[in-house]
C-alpha cells in the first residue's frame, strides 16, 4: 500500500480516491513533511525536558494564526490528550466540573473525554457531570438562539444537581452530529451563555482546524467568537502524531500554578518540525483558499444531484468539510440510513473512499485532503451519481 | 543542538553525557530508526481505519516477547493513553472502579491517571476510588509480604467504602518511588492478593520495559508473574510517539464487546516501522545483555564510592535502571535531599545529565540509553566522585 496526493494505491496498483482523510491535509506522503521529519530525526529527537528552539518557533507561528487573546500553547500527542488537558485546565480555572457537549459529540478516547463522547455508543457511560444539548440544526435566524437555549437549560440542570458549569466543549463543524456550519455566527449566543455562567468555551478544532473550512483558518473564526481554549490534532502533522491546545493566559493560570504538566513526546523536535512543515505548505500554497473554492464547487455539484435523485437532501458544510444528507422523504427529512450505508459501500466498490456520520448515519461525510482539485470533485460526483442511480 | 549515541552536543559543540534518557534506548538519532521512519513516511502514513500489514507484523513480534497468556495488543501514542485505556478495560472487566497504586507513583497525565499519580504533587487531587500503598522498600525476605499486606489493607478499605477493586497498577521498577527492584519475585504475593479480590494486575512497563533491567525483557518477568495487562511507552519508538498495551484476551472481552476504541495515530504505519526498527536493533545487538553487564559494572562502582563518601547509601536497581540513595546518616537513612540537588547540578556543570527521584528526591536516577558502555560508566563515576568531594 502506498499513498500520493489524494490517491491511495493497493497492492495491485489500483488507485483509490481518498475523499475522507483529514489526517493528511496536504495529501499522502507529502514530500516537504517527509523531508522535515527525516532531517530532524537524524539530528535530535528527545523530550521537552531538554529545551529546543523548535517548540518555541512553532508555538509562535501557531499563536500568530489565532486571536491575540490566546497567548499560550501546550503540545500533546493526540486530540484526546488535548481535550483531556483542556478539561483539567477548565476545572482548575472555574472550580467547577460541569461539562456541556452536543447530543452526538465525539471528543476523544481517554476516560474523562470518552464519558463526554456520546457518539461512541450506549455502552460508554456518560459522566454524571456531563450534559448533552441538541446540535444546532436548522440553518435559520433562530439556530443560534435554539442552540443557546439548550446550553442555558443544561446550565440550569447542572446547578440543580449542585454542579458548577466548567465548560462548553464543541467541535465547531459538529462533524459527528451530522455537520452543521450555518448560519456562520450561530455559536455566539451559546458562548455568551457559558461565560455568563462562569464557565469557559473550548473550541475543538481537531476536525475544522488548519484551513479546512476555507472561510477561516479555524472553525471558531467563522462564528466571530474568541474561545478560552482551542484544541487541535489530526491534520497538524499530516499524519505525524502531534496535537495541542492554545489557552488564554488568565485561564491557564490556576492550573499552571498548581500542576506540573509534562508530556514525554509532546512538542518534541521531530513533531515540531513536521507541524512547522505543514504550516509552511498550507500557507505557501494557500490551501485554505483551495478548500474554499473546490469546496464550494463540490457542494454545488452535490446539491444539483438533488434534481436527479429524490434521496438527496441538504448539501451543507464549509470548505472541504461537507455533509450530504440522504433522506427517505424531503418534507419530513426522515433519515435514509440503510441507503447511506449502501452508497458508502457502492462508492468503495468504485474506488472512492468516504463515510457516513450523524446519529442516524445518513449524512455522507466528505472530508478530503485540502489539495483536492475540481477534477477530483467531478470524479467523486460522477461516481456518486452512478451509485445513487442503482439504489 | 544534536545528539549521537549517548552524547548530546550544545550549540558550541560541547559534548554532554546523557545518563538519564530512556526515550532513546538505542542512543540519540539512531540511524536504523531514522531510516525506517523516513522510508515509511515517504510511502504511506495514515490511521488504522485503513488496514496495513505493519501493525499486524509488529503486534506479532511484540506479543512474542511476552508470556503466551497476553494474546492481544492495542496501540496508542503515549504511555498515559495506554494506562488510561488499561483502566477502562479493567473497569469493564471487573465491574469495579477501585485502583491501588504506590504512595509516590507516576503513571501519566490524563485526568483519570493523574488522579492516581501522587508524585505529581499535592495539588493534583487523588481520586476517591484510588488507594495508596507503601512502596516495596527493604530488600529482605519480608519485602513481598509487607507490600502485599499494604495491598490487602487497601482492598479492605476500598470495600469498606463500597468500592469493588478493579486493579493494582505498578511500575515494575518503582521509579518515582525511589527505584525498588529487589529481591526479584517480591511482586508475586501482591498479585495473588489483587486476583483473590477479583481485580486485575497491570504492569506499567513504560520505565523498565524493552530490556532495560538486563535480567529480563520486561520488568514483571523478573518477578515470575504474568500480568493481566502490560502497558508500555517511552522507549518503544526511540523518541517517535508510539505506545500501547497487551492484554489477556479474556480480560479484553467485556470492553471489546461494548466499546469502540480508535486512536487516530495509534499503530499508524510510520509508528509501527519505528517500533519495529527498535526491536530489531535491541535484538540484533543484544542490548538487554549490554544493559545487564554495564548496569552491574556501574552499580558496583557506584556502591564502591560509599567507601570514600559517607553520603552514599544504597546503590540499587537492575540493569541500566539504577537508583543511588544519598543519605545524611547511614543508620537512620535520613534523606540527603539538598545535597542530592547539589550533586545533580554539579554533574550538570561537568556535562553529565541525570536526575533525582523518590518522595524525598534523594535518589539519583541513572537511566542512560541501553548502548551505554563501561567507558561511559567510568566517566560518570569519576565525575560523581569529584562532585561528592566538593559537598
Amino acid at each position: 500500500m502506498r499513498g500520493e496526493g489524494v490517491w491511495l494505491y493497493d497492492q495491485k496498483g489500483t488507485p483509490w480516491l481518498d475523499a475522507y482523510n483529514n489526517v493528511v491535509p496536504l495529501g499522502h506522503a507529502r514530500p516537504e513533511v517527509v523531508e522535515a521529519i527525516a532531517r530532524q530525526a537524524a539530528v535530535l529527537n528527545t523530550h521537552t525536558r531538554y529545551l529546543h528552539e523548535g517548540i518555541l518557533d512553532y508555538a509562535e507561528r501557531l499563536l500568530a494564526t489565532m486571536p491575540p487573546e490566546l497567548g499560550h500553547a501546550t503540545f500533546t500527542c493526540t486530540g484526546s490528550e488535548a481535550n483531556d488537558l483542556a478539561m483539567r485546565i477548565a476545572t482548575a480555572h472555574t472550580g467547577g466540573t460541569g461539562l456541556i457537549v452536543t447530543r452526538f459529540a465525539y471528543h476523544g478516547v481517554t476516560s474523562a473525554i470518552a464519558c463526554a463522547s456520546p457518539s461512541l455508543g450506549q455502552y460508554v457511560r456518560i459522566g454524571d457531570h456531563v450534559r448533552l444539548v441538541d446540535a444546532p440544526t436548522g440553518d435559520d435566524a433562530e439556530t443560534g438562539k435554539r442552540f443557546a437555549d439548550g446550553v442555558r437549560a443544561a446550565i440550569t440542570d447542572l446547578r440543580a444537581h449542585g454542579l458548577q458549569p466548567a465548560a462548553l466543549l464543541v467541535d465547531t463543524v459538529f462533524s459527528s452530529d451530522g455537520v452543521f456550519t450555518a448560519p456562520a455566527g450561530f455559536l455566539r449566543e451559546a458562548v455568551e451563555a457559558i461565560h455568563a455562567a462562569g464557565g469557559v468555551f473550548i473550541a475543538d478544532e481537531v476536525q475544522p482546524g488548519f484551513g479546512r473550512t476555507g472561510e477561516a483558518f479555524w472553525g471558531f473564526q467563522r462564528h466571530g467568537v474568541v474561545p478560552d481554549m482551542v484544541t487541535m490534532g489530526k491534520p497538524m502533522g499530516n499524519g505525524h502524531p502531534v496535537a495541542g491546545l492554545t489557552v488564554r493566559p488568565e485561564v491557564m493560570q490556576a492550573f499552571g500554578q498548581a500542576s506540573r504538566y509534562f508530556n514525554t513526546f509532546g512538542g518534541n523536535p521531530v513533531s515540531m518540525a513536521a507541524a512547522s512543515a505543514v504550516l509552511d505548505v498550507i500557507q505557501q500554497n494557500d490551501l485554505q483558499r483551495n478548500a474554499l473554492n473546490v469546496g464550494n464547487y463540490l457542494r454545488e455539484k452535490l446539491a444539483a444531484l438533488g434534481q436527479r435523485h429524490a434521496i438527496v437532501g441538504e448539501a451543507r458544510g464549509a470548505g472541504l468539510f461537507i455533509g450530504l444528507e440522504l433522506v427517505a422523504d424531503r418534507a419530513t427529512r426522515a433519515p435514509a440510513t440503510a441507503q447511506a450505508a449502501k452508497v458508502v459501500n457502492g462508492l468503495r466498490q468504485r474506488q472512492v473512499l468516504l463515510s457516513a456520520t450523524g446519529p442516524d448515519a445518513n449524512v455522507l461525510k466528505i472530508r478530503p485532503p485540502l489539495v483536492f482539485q475540481r477534477a477530483h470533485a467531478d470524479l467523486l460526483v460522477e461516481r456518486l451519481d452512478e451509485v445513487l442511480g442503482t439504489l
